[in-house]
């Protein structure tokens, strides 16, 4: 095989049989046909997978390496996950770990266009984290989510984001909302963005693009598993100006490794920013899968620029301390319900928020 | 709360826990959010999710059954699935096992445009099973895969779908083989349609049904969990003349409910068939799985027309009149690597495999 990526899965076997479902993981995956039934060259050395290697794990877990061929990509990120584990994300006992990009493939996707440094400057945050929080409950009306976003804006928050059940709705639709809360952020002379939330189809999140840009906004949030990969993958080549902040929606706990598809894939396809659950939230991740996942978005890699990791989730005000000990100043904390909590103290609780953050940079 | 659709969850817990974790979901698919926190009386009645039902399913397992709003959806396919799994499926206590949806949220997605009666009709089967068989392996010249074509049509197959790998390769584009295998099929003068794959973002796909209909093509194989649903809704709207096969690929096994997904949504959003992974194949589908599935897309529900059930994923065969008696004759049967076992006898082997169903029908 001539150029490959490295598709690494962790697989539920016993030892006798472990070498033979490898094979059989490898042919789902790329010619998903008997092997014995091809008479093209091309074919059997180039683009049927190859089992690397297998490496026990521990009791009945083995890891299995496969080889792919890149010319079955192109450079279509949609295309990228069909190969990883399309069919085999139907069968039960297959974790898909973690993959080795190709610098050639991993540069034909680009990485984050704005990433963190640039996210930093724009709030003018110089080395500290960023500070982020959330527009709820959906079923409010515009001009109530301008003024929550005010109160925060007062306080000093850097990134106002959507909560990414807000859509296209009848009673706040994304250009009535985008229209409100610009307005209002306008007349607060702080340095907070607001990130709308994308939804519907290309065409639906285009013109909402196009009309976010006319709010002056420049960062977005999208769901790229329910965008779709290769949709999400072109809104970001269309607008390598704007930040993209992606939300894990949709994008399952179990079957594809967190670090591998929130971390290293959203940032390959160009995410500037990754909201992630946070340990100890509401959801299950563990600190190591938190950890790795941080390091997936930021760490040195096909030279792409660092995205930033957005621990999130349940996460609380008196947790602020904890989290920046844990992540570092290379992220951006995101804290929505918690400080909805504080009703007409907003803006005080968000700048409580904000100063604890400050603060920790220089402690 | 007004108009709702139902979200039905089955949730490991224990009996002393269950309550407050339905709550949790409840809160979780829709306002994301301490409710306490609320001070609007239209989301407090008809945004919030609420608790229908908590019922024992055995064991540590509960149905969970929560009303959702309908106003939350606007009529977009992936607003659908956020609402109803999007932040869930990151816990793993959960699997979204049914929905309930309100008539007029179903009518603005239409069903089937085609249907199983319409594919029957294009293939002038009558009232028998249809026959569906796979182009394979990727990394084949169209030139190849067009002969491959011509053989299985000069057996009598119905419907020749792409393989999912197949997307717009350097060694395989989409136009080449779409002209290609056309071009062969018209020369054998049998009732054969190309299911082509599409691939890409919306753009992409948009283009490729351009060529596909240039090149007289009138079904397509399509990925909505890749494409993003979304898309595949607006690209049904656009081309009701259209069938559109969808597949499974990226649909995951474990927690949203086969029937629900590959039945009753893509249905909804207008598949006009699905391909599912068979029981007793390559994948862990029970009968139970797949009998809910068939019924899913074949069932009277909402006044749509009936979408075809497609198993598939290592069939034989030798298993074909075991399989005619289990799905009936309101089915598609795809073979695959079976048929392209064959060798030089796939013509011979496609035309034993179309005698079979043909004299099931009659039995």
């Amino acid at each position: 095989m001539s150029a490959s990526l490295l598709a690494i899965y962790h697989v539920e076997s016993d030892a006798g049989s472990i070498d033979k479902r490898a094979q059989a993981i490898a042919v789902e995956q790329s010619v998903e046909m008997p092997v014995e039934a091809i008479d093209n060259d091309y074919v059997l050395s180039e683009i049927v997978g190859r089992v690397e290697a297998v490496k026990p794990l521990g009791g009945s877990r083995f890891e299995v390496r496969i080889a792919l061929s890149v010319d079955t990509i192109g450079s279509d990120a949609g295309q990228l996950l069909n190969m990883l584990f399309g069919n085999t994300s139907l069968q039960d006992d297959v974790v898909l770990h973690d993959a080795e990009i190709p610098v050639a493939l991993a540069e034909s996707f680009g990485g984050p266009r704005i990433g963190l440094e640039g996210l930093r400057q724009w709030a003018g945050a110089g080395p500290r984290a960023l500070t982020c929080s959330a527009l709820k409950p959906q079923g409010s009306p515009p001009q109530k989510l301008a003024a929550l976003a005010a109160a925060m804006a007062q306080g000093g928050i850097d990134y106002i984001k959507d909560d990414h059940g807000l859509a296209d709705q009848s009673y706040s639709t994304f250009a009535a909302r985008a229209a409100a809360v610009t307005k209002v952020l306008r007349t607060q002379g702080t340095n907070t963005y607001y990130v709308p939330s994308l939804s519907g189809d290309l065409d639906t999140m285009r013109q909402q693009i196009t009309v976010a840009r006319e709010c002056g906004i420049r960062a977005l949030l999208i769901a790229p598993m329910i965008a779709g990969l290769s949709n999400f993958q072109r809104l970001v080549g269309e607008n390598s100006d704007l930040a993209f902040m992606a939300h894990p929606t949709m994008a399952g706990a179990s079957r594809i490794s967190p670090p591998l598809l929130l971390g290293k894939l959203f940032r390959m396809f160009g995410a500037d920013a990754t909201v992630f659950p946070n340990y100890g939230g509401r959801f299950g991740y563990s600190q190591a899968t938190c950890r790795d996942l941080a390091q997936a978005a930021l760490g040195d890699w096909q030279g792409f620029r660092a995205a930033v990791p957005v621990p999130a989730g349940g996460m609380t005000l008196e947790r602020v301390g904890e989290i920046l000990d844990f992540y570092g100043p290379d992220s951006m904390l995101l804290i929505g319900g918690d400080l909805l909590r504080s009703g007409d103290r907003i803006s005080q609780v968000a700048a409580a928020f904000v100063d604890q953050v400050k603060r920790h940079a220089h402690g």
